[in-house]
């Protein structure tokens, strides 16, 4: 029988879980699917996973894959394995993909979106998806500061302190600000993001939003490099990984 | 000094609580808020909820009230409140009502709101708040089923065994269906419900939507007072009481 290979698309909430990365005796989204997988095919399963969300951050549309030789029919295979997991992690599609893909190797680019939630007094049903602001910020502000994160850029002052990736230079296509339902929306969308980059940018724009410094500080932290100079790492519960995109040969769209 | 009647709106995630009333030894709203009442105040409080909501059951318009010595200004005292109280339960908005405002005594209606997700895969950030159903579900029929509850008449058939009420008659103002955003939502407002009434009529209009029974059964059960001819209780995750109506002098709308 030959090997297949197959890309999941899955949406989870990341409250219950020590994030993405299988990590002995703790909850975590790998642990938890590819245990539930090696018990449904009965065989050996490395899952891969586009994105290593941290813990408590949420995905609607993050990609993993794994090779497998069973040969079980795709709809009936993501229907068993949303039957034996648990509902805060769903399996939103399955399709057999061409050898060479690889969820995380063959991404080009991501997208994630961090909620805001301001006003006195926050909704216990959006408590667990939003961080909470009491105050008004200015969304105009913290528009300018986001389009000063666009194009390629040294993002080391966003990346937590102690990462060692080979660079940090990172293309972002889009950062933006959008209001709806009661929600001040970050999106934005880059060829890649360095650890904490997102709640890292978010924690800046926010001090632009209460008016502790103006967008044009966004430059001067891009420009300066040094982690210090940026604002907090915003909380996790706000995050979504939203999308991860490929390549129309290795699979297209998630 | 004066007695103060106070008035409180309340959100609550029912998710983690045993319902509305005091339980000793389990979670309660009831008996989290006047705990924690009686702690920020200093004195015995006896906190009278409108609507006895069930274990699991949400409220986004939960209203309550109570007596108190305390002369606290009452927007200082909303925002304390909400500081010493856990995130799933939010006081909304506090007043001073009349002396013979009760939030219970008082209530002319409520309004309540059960969500149905329709599809395959429930999104795991709605979960919590919504029954899944995984087969479409015929909105007109439901509809139709739903119309037939209008009105004034016996709804015996629609509580659950054992309940001793003096009368089971009630006045149902608007029962209707709409689709928003992937959600079916059933929406009742009446002079008072029986206990578990909106979850048994919810289960009933499931098998008229799922084509199991037509529209007109749902007249067949109320004419026939039965509980057991009607559909099974919906579960308690999909409810929310939106809203609670008072007389103007009392206090008017929630």
């Amino acid at each position: 029988m030959s090997e297949r290979n197959v890309k999941l698309k899955l949406a989870y909430d990341g409250t219950e879980f020590y994030g993405w990365q299988l990590q002995p005796s703790h909850r975590t989204v790998q642990g938890l699917v590819q245990g539930r997988l090696r018990e449904m095919l009965g065989e050996p399963v490395e899952l891969a996973g586009a994105g290593r969300t941290d813990a408590g951050v949420h995905a609607s549309g993050q990609v993993a894959s794994f090779r497998t030789e069973s040969q079980i029919p795709m709809e009936a295979f993501t229907k068993g394995l949303n039957a034996i997991l648990p509902p805060d992690v769903r399996v939103l599609s399955g399709e057999e993909v061409p050898p060479e893909f690889h969820a995380q190797k063959s991404a080009l680019g991501k997208a994630y979106r961090y909620q805001i939630f301001v006003g006195e007094v926050c909704p216990p049903f959006q408590y667990r998806y939003v961080h909470h602001e009491a105050r008004p910020l200015d969304a105009e502000a913290m528009r300018k500061g986001a389009a000063l994160l666009e194009g390629e850029h040294d993002f080391s002052a966003f990346q937590s302190t102690g990462s060692d990736v080979k660079t940090s230079v990172r293309t972002i296509h889009k950062a933006e600000i959008l209001e709806a339902k009661g929600l001040l929306e970050f999106r934005i969308e880059g060829s890649g993001f360095l650890r904490h980059m997102v709640r890292t940018a978010v924690g800046t724009l926010l001090e632009v939003g209460r008016g502790a410094n103006p967008p044009e500080w966004v430059q001067e932290i891009l420009e300066g490099r040094s982690r210090a100079a940026a604002g907090p790492t915003a909380p996790a519960k706000g995050l979504f990984l939203v999308r991860v995109d490929y390549p129309p040969e290795a699979g297209g769209k998630a």
